[in-house]
């Protein structure tokens, strides 16, 4: 039996603009990895942590890689020593599903060291435990996708219902990381307890059209549906110049473009990896005219997820 | 040319659970006829209405049939004499979509006597003027799938956009109306202006499971995702029994059961007709629990919607 193994899990873009609270899909990279090794303590550890620049616990319980991992080997009723190292190459709080891509990518070493007994669709619920130390709340929007690909719907949550989204047409995805910092609990603070019957209506609307855009292949209807009356109106305050952006990345000749998560990344679909870099450069000009400075990554959607490397 | 021609035009189930205001499909039967007679008038006619009662008004201009033969006239700028007959297979305000049926069967009609110049979906805007006749408002959930079948999404309405869906799994339908009347003005007079973030949230989980279902052939998501927490927790309770006959046809196996339209009709969605038959009798059995008698029609799915016959 192999005792050590290094895993893969992708980075996440949540909500996808009509998707609010639903939906999510992986992109290729970036990702973070884990390595972890089995050993006789029957404990779980984390040996260390690269690229958190410091911020992260190393106390396996407050880390959503320990906590996906004990609540894993709980469930499968097996007490062995497992040794993490982390290594996070995806922003921190950034809206791209960071916490969410380091929980994954050690699931998915600790049940290929276990022989795989769990299904990807199975281990979605031990990621939500993880998101819950991370984030407060044990949302399968990011860990969804990232450990299944492609695009995932969160139907509902009691019981859990996770549907992936048979997406059979290329799309690539841009993301542009502006360097502010908006806090998670500031964004769901600024969400309204409720919402118009129209605008319920009308993200009834686009979330329809997104899943027919996208199971019928038609990419027309995915950018009319790209659309949020929900979030976007109150947490795009949070981006310096969201509007000119936004409109600047559907100029370039994006499909759609909107908040990733939580914020502040920004992220647009595209139908191909040219389009995909011009609206990169369209964004990032923006938002430098809104004197922000930007990382920006062009990414095909991942349509497997975390895996084992 | 011809100058004369018959024309069919099916029920419809309107807003379907989770599809509150944005989805409709249509059934194979019943449905209105219209017999549509070119003449010398230059005006718009209606010479006979069989089968309502004496409840319709024959003023061209107040009758769906005639406002939808004149506006398309109008659009595409003939001034021909046309007389209609209509005959009216579906109840008043049942909730089936009688006044779209009149007017798609009278469009669809007009349509082939003029060469068929407009697509079925061209033809939408015109039966939603019809609509505004009938019903206050140019809704399309009712006219678009009978003139185009099957299901359809209107994602939007400025501008219009509706969106066929491919639908390959065998359905059927089990229409149940009760002997009582509710009036549309009620139905919309009890929706509540604003809903919870939460409840916007699952009808988004709810609408997008269902299209998924459709889209994916997933007969098990269809019936988890019927469901509709906006509407029918404020209309069912004009439908005495609601919740019992609910149960009931679930319990006989149906997929989901909802109001179709604005009631008081029910609909129920199952995998084949064996199973739309046992649906039925206990939906039936339930009201007559309840003291109220029932017309019952069971159909399939109508793919293709209205047509010449």
């Amino acid at each position: 039996m192999k005792n050590s193994v290094r895993a893969f899990a992708p980075a996440t873009v949540a909500n996808v603009c009509c998707g609010f609270d639903v939906l999510g899909f992986a992109v290729d990279h970036p990702g973070d990895e884990v390595l972890l090794t089995l050993n006789d303590s029957r404990e779980v550890s984390i040996a260390q942590i690269i690229g958190d620049g410091g911020r992260l616990p190393h106390e396996a319980g407050k880390n959503t890689a320990g906590v996906a991992v004990h609540s894993y080997l709980q469930a499968i009723g097996e007490r062995v020593g497992v040794e993490i190292q982390l290594f996070k190459n995806l922003p921190l709080g950034s809206g791209m599903g960071s916490s969410a891509a380091s929980g994954v990518a050690a699931l998915v070493a600790i049940n290929h060291l276990m022989g795989n007994r769990l299904s990807r669709k199975e281990l979605v619920p031990f990621a939500m435990e993880a998101e819950r130390i991370a984030c407060g709340s044990a949302h399968a929007d990011n860990v969804a996708p990232s450990l299944m690909g492609g695009f995932v719907l969160i139907r509902d949550y009691q019981p859990l219902d996770v549907v992936k989204i048979d997406v059979k047409l290329e799309l690539y995805c841009t993301l542009v990381h502006p360097h502010i910092e908006v806090k998670t609990s500031d964004s769901r603070r600024v969400l309204r307890p409720t919402v118009s019957l129209r605008d319920a209506v009308t993200q009834s609307g686009n979330i329809a059209g997104l899943m027919l855009g996208l199971t019928q292949s038609d990419y027309a209807l995915i950018a009319r549906s790209l659309k949020d009356v929900i979030a976007e109106p109150v947490r795009s305050a949070f981006i310096p110049g969201f509007e000119a952006v936004r409109s600047a990345a559907v100029r370039a000749g994006g499909l759609g473009c909107g908040i990733s998560g939580s914020g502040p990344t920004l992220f647009a679909l595209s139908k191909d990896a040219d389009m995909a870099q011009r609206v990169a450069q369209a964004m990032q000009h923006e938002f430098a005219n809104h004197q922000l400075k930007t990382d920006v990554v062009i990414s095909k959607l991942n349509p497997e997820g975390a895996k084992i490397i």
